[in-house]
């Protein structure tokens, strides 16, 4: 059995320290993983998320969607469906809620649609669980500093129409996207995040490596 | 007033030569023209056209898609829309029935929804009159030779779904979808084409740069 875990939030939230703290924990705890990142993810998601994030382009916002779209088309093919299938827990930066949160609240584009064809690009498939990692994005950039992509770049009314989005979905789906206020330690977001999985994780003994096969 | 002109048809239909016959022939007229090509014509386009031609991507089904709406929706508004509003003819080397007759037919993808989503990569522009270069697929690909990009390489079987997608097309849209046998001479095939938009042409008078300016 395999375990599908996604990390949402606006940026600056905390997401990636967040994502490697479990990955380490599940390690730890003789799990097999796979990380994953989006836009990303493959070597054509790769030259996808240059066009996304490079501040060179100005992307016209159905250009914007459907090369997010691209992107997680192949990751989910060629990468996530892989990995569970080989019984690891994938472990992703950002999948289908960030196309809701970003293009449908942040750009304006049309959500019936857009959840269609979201459906299309992740073959139907849904994270387990979702951690939404809510936060003020006005913090969240000063974190970031000055080395903004161009999604980052945008003003601070679409940052919180994100984080707007984000909330809503996560009443939409209290089943599955968890919500967790990311002002707090990282330590103790972490402990949250192991507190909620760890009734997923004793179902996936299959999952662990042998750590007995070299005895 | 301005005038849309699409090219479609399989590979080595010689498309490229009778957009460029056709774009002379304007230009010698008086006419201000803007040629294009898909996937491309814009900057970020361009990276977007290495990803799905290079035969280094092994790209599923859907992520082609998104790539080659994201390159239209892109083209559409910074390349083909100016174009229109300042009075050029437009000449597009492929256009949104590609799509239905690769991604659709070519790869089998559910023709409803792409009809949509192609809607939206267009804006809901469609070319004034498309012409249609029926040819044998079989003869083209031998015209191309060995230097075949990720979409020409595909099976024979691949390539007669598009041209059965593309004839059928023009059954579909007889107003708009003009079908020319390409296997005639290239200079009768241009012949065809003038004769065809002849009748478009006289009102495009306000599009005729100004022969006497310099008097």
């Amino acid at each position: 059995m395999s375990l599908f875990i996604s990390f949402e939030g606006v940026e600056g939230s905390g997401k990636s320290t967040q994502v490697h703290l479990l990955n380490n924990y599940l390690i730890d705890k003789g799990f097999k993983t796979l990380l994953t990142k989006e836009p990303g993810g493959t070597e054509a998601g790769e030259k996808i998320r240059e066009i996304l994030l490079e501040n060179k382009f100005k992307l016209a916002p159905y250009t914007e969607l459907f090369l997010y779209l691209a992107s997680r088309s192949q990751n989910t093919i060629y990468t996530i469906i892989p990995a569970l299938e080989s019984n690891k827990i994938v472990i992703a930066d950002r999948y289908s809620e960030s196309t809701i949160a970003y293009q449908v609240a942040g750009r304006g584009l049309p959500e019936k649609i857009i959840n269609e064809v979201n459906a299309l690009a992740t073959k139907g498939l849904s994270p387990d669980v979702t951690f939404l990692l809510d936060f003020d994005p006005e913090i969240g950039l000063q974190r970031i500093g000055y080395k903004k992509d161009r999604i980052e770049r945008e003003n601070i009314d679409f940052h919180l129409k994100v984080r707007a989005a984000y909330k809503k979905l996560s009443r939409q789906y209290p089943d599955r996207i968890y919500m967790v206020d990311a002002s707090r330690p990282p330590e103790k977001i972490h402990q949250i995040i192991i507190n909620k999985i760890s009734n997923l994780l004793p179902q996936l003994k299959g999952n662990k490596q042998n750590n007995h096969a070299h005895k």
